[in-house]
């Protein structure tokens, strides 16, 4: 888990590492929180989200602002491959 | 892999498969089609919008127009549990 700004990454660890991240920056005064996740954790992303948003970030009146979808290239030992990513932004 | 209307589920088949039936309901006449997964399928899902979007229809100027993230509540044999679900909508 890595917060940068106001970015959460969301990768293998459970969802609720990476709800209290997001929680945390909206609690300490932030309007706007970016999730953004590759491959497999995209799934988890939007559960991020999801979870946020509906538990704990609903009374302060935390809504899904925007959803973006791309397509990123990433080198591996095997060459270039795609993989699929997303970005998220939370806010007020 | 279900296609009703204009509307392609993605479960736990190929990428390929939900990318066929996408393409295919462009290529019949389709204006729109929504792709919805929930819980894992949901990495699934943007692999799907994004390869069918980026190798096969870019030329007919399809796009990604709305993406919606949510939570449904589905019934199991443990009882009522929260799964995250997507619906994204492409269209020219």
């Amino acid at each position: 888990m890595m917060a940068e700004d106001d970015v959460v990454f969301v990768g293998n660890k459970p969802v609720m590492n990476y709800v209290l991240a997001v929680v945390t920056q909206f609690n300490s005064g932030t309007k706007e929180v970016r999730i953004m996740a590759r491959g497999r954790a995209i799934s988890r992303a939007v559960d991020v989200a999801e979870v946020s948003r509906a538990r704990f970030l609903h009374e302060q009146g935390v809504v899904v602002k925007d959803i973006k979808i791309s397509t990123e290239k990433l080198n591996t030992d095997r060459g270039e491959t795609n993989v699929s990513a997303i970005e998220i932004v939370l806010g007020k």
